[in-house]
């Protein structure tokens, strides 16, 4: 079986060929993404432009099963909303239809729920996207969802929480300050939280959500429905006070952006039971996470060689 | 103003004309469609094929507002999936491109809310499709109400419950047999009915249904929100009754079908508030329903002479 990866040279993209590589798939990867930082990289690489017309049968071809995280970020599909039809549903779409009769994980995302949020989440609660990027991760799972129904594809959305710690410029994400905390803690460096030491959040490692998107891409499931992975909810003060037990946090404070809060900052309790029953899973707990996050924030720019 | 409608040869498309043509619109119309039964119609015609590529901006052409009420029904919507990418998300998207800056009513369906229906229906009734077609004019209302959000377009989608008297061979709609029991009952024709006595349908007139349309076009509002248009809700042998008025129903009969009583015939109550605040009328009865129904019936094949 050959495996495609889109967005391979990104930041879940490198987790996810690295995740690859150490379940012996190395030799059988086809690596997409616009460019490589390191051309030498593992696998068959293809450069181009999802974007581009004509791109979906080039990248699909000759791929088995399609892991499709390519995207454009929020706070860039946010304020160039034709740039996110292009990309996170045109070229999505386009990939779609050129993968029918094969397999395709699509990453999705927590966004598609709005920001209007019940007091609990769980496998009913209906998507009620607000933002340009939610709206096109929804489109894109409504979509995907009757084909699978149709028999035309098979494989799963899965909904991606916060992933964490992503690279320090990662400044196109409104949820950046999430990684840039990991970074400050690290770096002793000061950062100015956009948020309140009670905002909640929903979080997992880049490791785990690699592992989680290879599972789904290996197993033999379809689910019409996408699947909201389960995730640890986090006070964003015991996030601050976990990183504080590896590093120096002491330059960290709050200032409580409203719109920030209000978007990133009041995740209720989530029941991804849907998600478990898969088989899919969660960082333990907040100190877990934070322990698995720093591991790899080391490895995250090398996808050659596989810790 | 010029206007622009799509699918205008349709059924619905040639009420909507009649309906422009009344209010003096009549020489300001751009008419589309892939043919027209009579070349020498009112308006200018365009006869193109909204799935070709690069067909939406010759749509889009000197229209300063555009009703899109081209499709592919739902039940060769479902036979055809691939068929319904192309004319149901791809073509509505790419015309909704090529219509940024200006306005577009786009008609939608019931259909988006699925087959499991919930007790009672609102504004905050969450769409949950199952079917092709309304899993197609879902996407399509998220894209769009998102770039009416964004600025970039206005207007607003219109959810249209099941409309009545389509022409007698409209055999790709599922719910054909809603039609059907008209010409059946004006031509004491037989008719099995695929559902019981107690179905329960939402039904409007194609009169009705082109009044709101035209409202929405020529109104200064938009809305995110796709609006669902109130309708009259019927219960099969009541409508049955009402047809007994003007025609012969003595050869209609009942048998029900599961799966298309549980798709067309279980709509519970609607409050259609959001539709009603912006002024968007129902048919004021069954009895009413049907007398414009039957009315209509004789004009519906010519666009050209407004009653």
């Amino acid at each position: 079986m050959r495996i495609g990866v889109t967005g391979a040279d990104g930041f879940v993209g490198r987790a996810v060929v690295r995740c690859l590589i150490e379940r012996g798939l190395g030799d059988r990867l086809k690596l997409v993404d616009r460019s490589f930082a390191d051309p030498s990289g593992p696998g068959e690489g293809l450069a181009i432009d999802l974007a581009e017309p004509g791109a979906a049968p080039w990248v699909a071809d000759g791929v088995d099963c399609l892991i499709h995280l390519a995207a454009l970020p929020g706070a860039a599909a946010e304020a160039d909303p034709q740039a996110s039809r292009r990309i996170n549903l045109h070229a999505t779409l386009g990939l779609l239809e050129a993968m029918r009769g094969r397999r395709v994980v699509l990453a999705s995302s927590i966004a598609v729920y709005g920001s209007s949020l019940p007091p609990q989440i769980d496998d009913s609660t209906p998507p009620t996207p607000d933002s340009t990027y939610g709206t096109h991760k929804r489109a894109a799972e409504l979509v995907f969802g009757d084909m699978i129904r149709q028999g035309e594809l098979n494989g799963m959305a899965l909904r991606l929480p916060g992933i964490v710690a992503r690279p320090a410029a990662a400044g196109e994400f409104g949820s950046s300050f999430l990684s840039e905390v990991f970074h400050a803690a690290k770096e002793g460096s000061p950062l100015v939280l956009p948020v309140s030491p009670d905002a909640t959040t929903w979080l997992m490692s880049a490791r785990l959500c690699a592992e989680n998107l290879v599972q789904a891409a290996l197993a033999d499931i379809s689910s019409v429905e996408a699947v909201t992975l389960p995730a640890v909810r986090a006070r964003m003060a015991d996030l601050v006070a976990a990183l504080a037990a590896h590093g120096d946090v002491s330059r960290v404070s709050y200032s409580p952006d409203r719109a920030i809060e209000r978007v990133f900052g009041a995740w209720p309790p989530l029941t991804a039971a849907r998600a478990e029953a898969l088989g899919f899973r969660a960082d333990g707990s907040v100190e877990g996470l934070v322990a698995t996050a720093l591991a790899e924030m080391g490895e995250a720019l090398d996808p050659c060689h596989p810790a």
